[in-house]
């Protein structure tokens, strides 16, 4: 471990000031602090909003390339076709069908109040050139999710669940993102410049970036349009991607039973009348990837003592040299795009999360834990871990295990 | 539609030539022709090797970033941390772990014997500075995997399932990458410049580019040492990211549910004493990802007479300007690194992936339907249309839907 990092350590017992859900220290409070001065200074108004991203787009000003996270494969695509796809893009056939539920949601003032706020996409993708925007209708079959009963129109007969589901993908509003991760623009720049090469966000003039991860997709239960109505409940998880147990149902954490569950209650929300919406977020393994997360497992599994809670995000630390590169500040932009003000329940635990959706001006009613009959012995670890380093619960500390 | 890319159309009923699994007209497999003279000028000997790769990466040596398809959240982790991860991730700690199953059967030279086909990672990346692939065991539970027989070791009596896994991110080597995609060096570096704008692609010496892509994960069931025996059963499904699908269980498609019996044969293989192998691709939607996906599924849906098999492809193409952009003679690469070289049972359907698994020396016994049973009504406009556009079936033609 470099020395310089080794003394921060000592001094507070954390490595990184940016990973901590709570002011627990000083000399990590103080760095808050300051990032939070360069936020005050730069948040109300850079000159350069959601508007501004959507005419750049439409000009084609922007750095990034349009295929994000599969940016290289579309580019061999193109080479091979021998056509510009860029072109291409800006084309929208007879067969463009924008579904009603989110063109009547999004198209409404009431909706757009907070859309100044945005600044990871552009609000009006779904008719754009090029189109980052594409909502559909879908059935989804979850044979987990055995405490619904069928209505007819949320849950069918046969179980099925009746959901529109909106992809989303990212238009960087370089200017107003910089302060929401606590950084200047340049700073911004110039990190984001030394991860990609890509020249043009060194040019001034250039203000939208299409960043090459990827995006976010919202899934909504009961008619999206009702969030007009303030009165409507909402039911909200916002859930980050984790292929391993997403996917395969691998037991040592509870990324799955979580979405699970969130599922349900959004269900349910929706068969009380409300809206319920699980977003699902491309940010595997905490945007550390799947080669830094199976490291840490074996870190965690191997070290003398076996695995407990109080060593879980040191090995995140050790290795990875941060513990998170998600910038849940980020985050809030879809629930804004729908013109959420409130979330009656939020199935999530998460202080950075929680913070976040606040701070975007949503009112949070109540926030759930996940059940006990969803968490299996082999998820304690990780779930004890977050509780004692400042996750909300309603169990007391120390008895989560119980 | 431009008026050159309707002509070609008009020719041979088909947009792009890269796109067909058969030499069903004239004009693409001619183009076909032409590509395949590139790749038999360029492949068998560019003078740079997985060691070259290899040796370039401890270097620092290359284009694209450490990161992949996060880089640029770890740009910005990495500004506000403060540090120099680059640095960081070079470090390998007394925590490291190298799972035994896995190192075991790499470093043998049996295994290695293919090694030279590798062209999109670093075979040595699981020890290497930086690392790109790194394993672990875990065990998955998939509740709607009724037909298995717990046996103590794969499946436990709690019906877990123990599995390895193994992820690895790529490390693209472009003399050797670019006539597997049917391109010179020369066309590829212009491609990926044009889609990156990372200009360290433009120049000669730097022959290694990790692209901002996701990557990939081997599951494997039963002791993966045991692939050195050339005896040894072998069970495999090459699976391309649906996300809809593998995690919400979207019922327009067969991809969860082809996930779900390839994962089931996988353990009955390694029950009979083989090795099942499911590797996931981090290709959504065909590369495309979702904002296009949906707005396919609307054109599909939306269309004149509903949706129907024969118009599948054509939306793709229409909306998208290519319907593929997931090049799978790339894929067989974590195959030739695990040294197969017989696959006994292979859950696909896909004459691409077939084609390029056999391309890569791999001799395939016996490709596997997805059975009746996994199948909805609702995904058979999909399965139809692919097997009425040449994907392997064993029913046949027209009696798919029965």
């Amino acid at each position: 471990m470099p020395s310089a990092v080794r003394r921060v350590k000592q001094l507070c017992g954390h490595l990184r000031p940016c990973a901590h859900p709570e002011d627990a220290c000083e000399c990590c409070a103080s760095r808050r602090q300051q990032l939070k001065a360069i936020a005050c200074k730069n948040d109300p108004a850079t000159g350069y909003s959601w508007r501004d991203v959507h005419d750049d787009l439409e000009k084609g000003i922007y750095a990034g390339n349009y295929g994000w996270d599969h940016a290289a494969y579309w580019g061999i695509a193109e080479a091979k076709a021998g056509v510009d796809l860029k072109e291409w893009y800006k084309t929208r056939t007879e067969a463009e069908f924008y579904l009603p539920e989110f063109k009547g949601l999004i198209d409404d003032p009431q909706t757009q109040r907070d859309w100044d706020r945005i600044s990871t996409f552009d609000p009006m993708g779904m008719t754009a050139h090029p189109p980052t925007i594409a909502a559909c209708k879908a059935k989804l079959d979850i044979p987990e999710l055995t405490g619904l009963k069928p209505d007819g129109v949320i849950v069918l007969p046969d179980m099925q669940i009746v959901t529109s589901k909106c992809a989303i993908s990212y238009a960087w509003n370089l200017p107003l993102l910089a302060p929401r991760v606590g950084l200047s623009e340049e700073e911004l720049r110039q990190a984001l410049y030394k991860y990609s090469h890509d020249d043009r966000l060194l040019d001034p003039k250039v203000k939208t970036y299409l960043p090459a991860v990827g995006g976010l997709t919202i899934y909504t239960f009961g008619d999206a349009r009702k969030l007009k109505d303030e009165k409507t409940e909402v039911t909200v998880r916002v859930h980050d991607e984790c292929i391993g147990s997403d996917v395969f149902g691998s037991d040592i954490c509870s990324c799955r039973p979580y979405l699970l569950f969130a599922i349900e209650e959004a269900v349910k929300c929706a068969q009380r009348g409300g809206v319920g919406i699980v977003i699902y977020y491309r940010k595997e393994g905490r945007s550390l990837g799947e080669v830094i997360k199976f490291r840490v497992y074996n870190a965690r599994v191997n070290q003398d003592g076996g695995d407990r809670p109080e060593m879980y995000f040191h090995h995140t630390e050790a290795i990875a040299g941060i513990r998170d590169a998600r910038f849940q500040t980020m985050m809030p932009d879809a629930l804004n795009w729908m013109g959420i003000r409130r979330i009656d329940l939020l199935c999530s635990m998460s202080n950075e999360k929680y913070e976040a959706i606040t701070g975007a001006g949503i009112k949070v009613m109540k926030r759930v834990d996940l059940p006990d009959d969803f968490i299996k012995d082999s998820m304690r670890v990780e779930l004890d871990a977050k509780i004692a380093s400042g996750y909300h619960s309603d169990k007391v500390e120390g008895s989560a295990s119980a």
